[in-house]
Parts: structure tokens; C-alpha cells; sequence
């Protein structure tokens, strides 16, 4: 290795996802030396990364190899267990984020309770472990009423709306039986989803990305608009400090991606996550500092870079896997109909309903672009095959 | 491999450079396999992609075997000499562009004859073998007379500006000990150096990008302003078109590069590049579709992206190596001044004088994005560590 290289820092990216996958792109042109732990060479981000390592990317064992391979580690997903974390972080692992800011993406629990402290807008929330629990909270918000699993779920499932005492109680039992602690939360009156996204650095600095409107549908990000239209500037400046102050609070390096609903009176916090995020991929074609540069930055104690936007507008609308499994033949029509859309696909099998890329659409009009985003995917997606 | 797989093609390139590099940065998001053909695990392309074939880049025998893994054959660079195309086509692989249109671009007395054949402006020429001829061509022309050896060179120089008969007779006499065929052309009185790219599919769908200005120092490009400022737009439509007549003409699949003279009284062709080109790096952070896209959109017979411009004016500055090989190290620096400035290095060892990256600055004014870009690559380099 020559003498620059010893300088130029190893990052290792813990999952070989789409979001390992484009943060690979990113870390080309940063000049960094990128690394991924996937657990077959058929991931998303194995197909394309000059560096890979095959491994059990939520095992202590593999964890632990991979970290002493590299001068900073970063998540794809955050699904590493929390035990492993503290093993790796007290191995002298240099985690980013570390396993202290992380748990409050990876238990919900935990994360109504910090935000509460914080005095940072969340639904009414309780923690329930026995029905009477949630019918009092069930008195006190209404129903239907909302169950989350603190952490995992149960039958691929994590999140409940419930009618009455009798569906809750059905729930509760199976989450006990899988070992699972529930919250229950008051089911917002929300407007529209919205997301914001500020990148932070182990020095403290700050990157906050414009204030995106998501259109979520059976739990998946399938549009995104950037910035949300219409949106008051008292409420987007709200959204942002909000971040601003959670990702202080909690510590976080890295990407956090806070989700939002917009109610009448205001905003309240519904997710979080600490990595890049579906609701930022629109910068990779409309910010001057993509999310996944962003994030090497911050993991990497670079100063940050502009998230100033490069047009009014950007749509991101998902691709998910269709029926028929020719994305390649599909694309073909739509790079012809539409020269302005960018598609990015993540080389994964087709099935399904899985999200298999995504398009973004930059321009004036954000009707106009989400009819092209939205017609671009549904092509790929084959339902105009 | 899945089904899906079966029907995404293969690209191979050619070359493991930062040509390669950034192409395959730009085939991750089109979704295609990707491959490289390089010299050098160490070759900057070889650094990133996740599939490298290793071997001769110029050779029959590899570069026979790296095209029979892939569906097309595209290149980094123009070194693979004419008699291995041959042989690669004639085995039936798909080459583009293919050896007819890189001829053009290999050899410059076959680029003057077919350009002035076609009426598309050249400086005046002369194929020259005797000092007698390159005398007469300089009482027509006048001296200094530009001599250009067709293909190479020698002493690592292709181009020598000759003062008078005597000069003219010394470069002659090395050039026919090294068996190098000489032209001998004017010297334009220029007031600037532009350039323009255009992609041709197969099916012969053209784009064409807008007339950048290039700043040129000692035979290495600088600077690009694109697009180039105060172009009359006449001037700015005949280099487009001239770059169109020409892809059709000489059939070329993919990017052409048409380097241009401005002089007072119009445009005359300097040289031709047949892949993606450093004066279209600009095109990255200011084009809607990237040249390593389009290049990869065109050699695949894809529809074409848009190349419209995302902001008034992109400049982009050269990284040449300096004297310290610390480049991280001070790029922390150029972040930190600059949070606009988009840093793309290629993870090549530091040599003096040897392009390691580029640098992009979009925005509205190009005096002040010149004067940024050239600041942040002059502290890459060095010159103010």
C-alpha cells in the first residue's frame, strides 16, 4: 500500500443492502476505502463493492472480525442486537452510531420515553403489559387504538391498530407468547406523513435536509416529495429543530431520519432511523450532498456537506417487484418516454412487493413530477406491461 | 442466477482507470453487470468495482477472454491497438465503439483526411514525410507550424510546436527513427479552448451536451466552464452540430469528445475522444444525466438520458498530484471552506503532475465558481498545505 493510503480511512458498512449499496457509489468519489459485511454475494451491495465480506452481519463473532478490519463501523439496517453492539463497541470498535444512540432506533420504548424527556411532540403513548393497561389508556385516547412491539414483532409484523378491548387483548396475547413488550399509542388524525433528515458528526455538526412529505402505504415508503409542498414555514422549521435536538440528545453520528405526522395543531414524531433512509434517497438527484455521502462524512468526522437542493422540486417514487421479474426489458420504456428520470435499481431478485429501486423526477411542478415518478414505477413494477 | 439476472447485460470496460471508475459508479444505479478489464489490482477502477478481470488491456489473448464474459465491449481509454480490434470483432464480440469509428480517434492524419473530407472545419494540414514538404507547408501557413505525430510519439510526446525549418527537421528525424507518421498543421491564433461531447446509440438516437470551455496547460486540461461563457449561439449550435455530423459519419456508439478552437472567425476541430472525457467530468454534479451514464445508456442501445444542465453554470478544476501525497489529509479542508464543493478523487498513488480527481462547483456566477474550484484543487494539490 503506498504511503497516501495508509491516510485514507476504511469504513465498514454492517449489511449488504441497497443503502450499503449506494453508500458504495458515494464512497467512490470521497476517495474512501469502502467496506461491506453481506451475508451472500447475492446482497444488493455484494454485487457491486470491490471490498466485501461474507459473514453473519448481526453476529458477535463476525461482527467482531470485520470491526478490527476497519477504522469505522457503520449500519446498513438496524437489526445488530443491542448485546453484540456493547461486545463490539467494548472490543475498542470505533460504532457510528454508537450502540447508545442506536437502541433508541431499535426499541420504540425507549425512544417515546427519551423524547418525552426531551419534551419532544409524540402521540400519547403508554407502556402496556396486561389489558387493563391499555383500557384505561384506551379510556384516556379513544379507540381504535395503536399497539407497536417495543422491539421485532410477531408474524412479520410489528405495529397493530385496534378496535376494542377484544382485539388489543388478542394481540397482547401473542406478543407475550413470543416474548414481545407492546406500547400502546393514540391513532393520530394525521394530514400527511413527513420525514426530516439531519446528518451529525462526532464534532457536533449539523446538516438538516428540507422538510419531505412520504406517502406510505401498508407500511411501506412508496412517494416521497422534497420538500413537502405547502407546508408552513413555522411547522418545517419546527420539524427540523426537532431532529436537530433529538440527534444532540441521543447522540447520534451518522444519518437520523425522523418521521413525522402532521396533525392540525402541529407535529408529532412517529419513527426513527440511523442510517440513510428511503425518504432521502430523492438526494441523490436533488441535493447537492447526496445522504449517503452525507453519512460517510459524518461517520467519517469529514465536515459535512450542503444539503442545499438543486431543484424546487424532486419526487422519489419506490420500485417494488411486480409480477414479472424483467425490470431490465421494462426500463428500457420508460429511459424513452421520460429522459428526466433517474432510476436507480438495487440489483436484487424480483418478488413481489419488495423494493427493488427507485426513480427520482427533479424539476418545477411537483404534481407533474410525482404523476411522472409514480408512472415510472408502476411501469418497472410492470403494472402497465 | 435468478431469472431477472439473465436478462441484464454485461458491460465490459476496457481499461481500469478513473474513466472505468466512474462508469461503474454510474452502472449501480442503471442496474447492469458491470466489469472491468485492468492491468492492476491497484488501477483506480480495479480499487472500487466489484467484478475486475485482471490482465492485458491491450492484448489479443485477454482481451479475446474479457469479451466473451460480457455482452459489450466498451473502453477507458484508445490504446488497444487496431489489429487486436480487429481480431476482438472478427471473433464476433460486440465493440463499441467499434474499431471503424476508433480509428478516428487513434490516429489524427485518418481524423483530418475523414473531417475534411466531410467539410467540417479543420485547422490547414499536411501529412508530412520530407522536410521539403513540411517547408512548403509552412510558406503557406506560416511558422511556427504545429507538428502532430498520427498515432504516439515519441520521448512520451505526441504534439511539438516548431519555430522554423531547423526545429521542424530535428522533430522529423526522431520521429522517423520511431517510426512515427508526422502531420504537420497550422498554429491557430485561438482565443479559447472549448469542447463539446455528444452519445449516439446504435440506433443512431443522439445527445448532445452543451459547448464547455476547457483550459488547457501544457497539453493537460485544467478547467472546464460549462457551459462555455459569452458563446456567441451561433457558434455555440454550429460546434453542436459538428459534433453530431461527425458521430454519424465516422458511426460512433457512445460518447464523443470533439475538442475545438474558438478563433475569431469561427470553430476548427482540435482532437476527438471516443469514451467519456475529463471535459465532461463536469457533467457528475451538473447534468441531469452524468457522461459515464450516457455512455453506458448509448453502448447498451438504451434511450438516452436528458442532458440538460441543473444549474446556470458548472465548473470543474483538474486534481493533479503534488509533491505531498497527504491528499485526504487536506480535502478535510477543502470540506470545511467549501461545504458546496464536490470532491471526486480516484484512489490513485500520488505522483506529481498525475491526475488524481476533480473537483465540481455548481452555481450561478463562473467567475466565482472558477475562482472556488481552482482554489479547492490547488489545496488538494498542495500548493497551500
Amino acid at each position: 500500500m503506498s504511503e497516501h493510503q495508509r491516510s485514507v480511512p476504511r469504513v465498514g458498512m454492517v449489511g449488504g443492502g441497497q443503502l450499503a449499496r449506494m453508500t458504495h457509489q458515494a464512497g467512490i468519489a470521497l476517495g474512501v476505502d469502502f467496506r461491506v459485511l453481506a451475508g451472500s454475494p447475492g446482497d444488493s451491495a455484494a454485487r457491486v463493492c470491490g471490498d466485501v465480506q461474507l459473514g453473519d452481519d448481526r453476529g458477535l463473532a463476525d461482527l467482531l472480525a470485520f470491526a478490527k478490519s476497519c477504522d469505522v463501523l457503520t449500519f446498513d439496517h438496524e437489526h445488530v442486537p443491542e448485546p453484540v453492539l456493547r461486545e463490539v463497541e467494548a472490543a475498542g470498535a470505533v460504532v457510528r452510531p454508537g450502540r447508545a444512540a442506536l437502541q433508541h432506533a431499535q426499541d420504540k420504548l425507549r425512544m417515546r420515553t427519551r423524547a418525552t424527556e426531551l419534551g419532544l411532540p409524540c402521540p400519547r403513548w403508554r407502556a402496556v403489559s396486561a389489558i387493563e393497561q391499555i383500557e384505561a389508556f384506551g379510556a384516556e385516547a379513544d379507540w381504535p387504538l395503536v399497539l407497536k412491539a417495543a422491539r421485532g414483532g410477531y408474524d412479520g409484523k410489528g405495529v397493530w391498530v385496534v378496535a376494542d378491548p377484544a382485539e388489543a387483548a388478542a394481540v397482547l396475547a401473542r406478543a407475550d407468547d413470543a416474548g414481545v413488550q407492546l406500547l400502546a399509542e393514540e391513532k393520530v388524525a394525521f394530514r400527511r406523513e413527513l420525514a426530516v433528515q439531519v446528518a451529525r458528526s462526532p464534532y457536533g455538526q449539523l446538516a438538516v435536509y428540507p422538510v419531505v412529505e412520504t406517502v406510505q402505504r401498508d407500511g411501506i415508503c412508496h412517494e416521497v416529495i422534497a420538500p413537502a409542498p405547502d407546508l408552513p414555514e413555522d411547522k418545517a422549521l419546527r420539524a427540523q429543530e426537532l431532529a436537530i435536538d433529538l440527534a444532540h440528545a441521543l447522540d447520534v453520528v451518522g444519518l437520523l431520519a425522523v418521521e413525522l405526522l402532521e396533525t392540525d395543531d402541529g407535529i408529532v414524531i412517529n419513527e426513527l432511523a440511523m442510517r440513510p433512509h428511503n425518504s432521502g434517497h430523492w438526494t441523490m438527484d436533488g441535493a447537492r450532498t447526496s445522504q449517503f455521502e452525507q453519512h460517510l462524512r459524518a461517520v467519517l468526522d469529514l465536515p459535512l456537506g450542503s444539503p442545499r437542493t438543486t431543484a424546487p422540486y424532486t419526487v422519489m417514487a419506490n420500485v417494488l417487484g411486480g409480477a414479472d421479474p424483467d425490470v431490465y426489458g421494462r426500463y428500457i420504456h420508460v429511459m424513452a418516454k421520460d429522459p428526466e428520470v433517474k432510476v436507480h435499481l438495487y440489483g436484487k431478485e424480483v418478488r413481489p412487493g419488495r423494493k427493488i429501486g427507485h426513480v427520482n423526477v427533479a424539476g418545477d411542478d411537483p404534481a407533474d413530477l410525482l404523476a411522472r415518478a409514480r408512472d415510472a414505477a408502476a411501469y418497472l413494477r410492470g403494472d402497465q406491461g
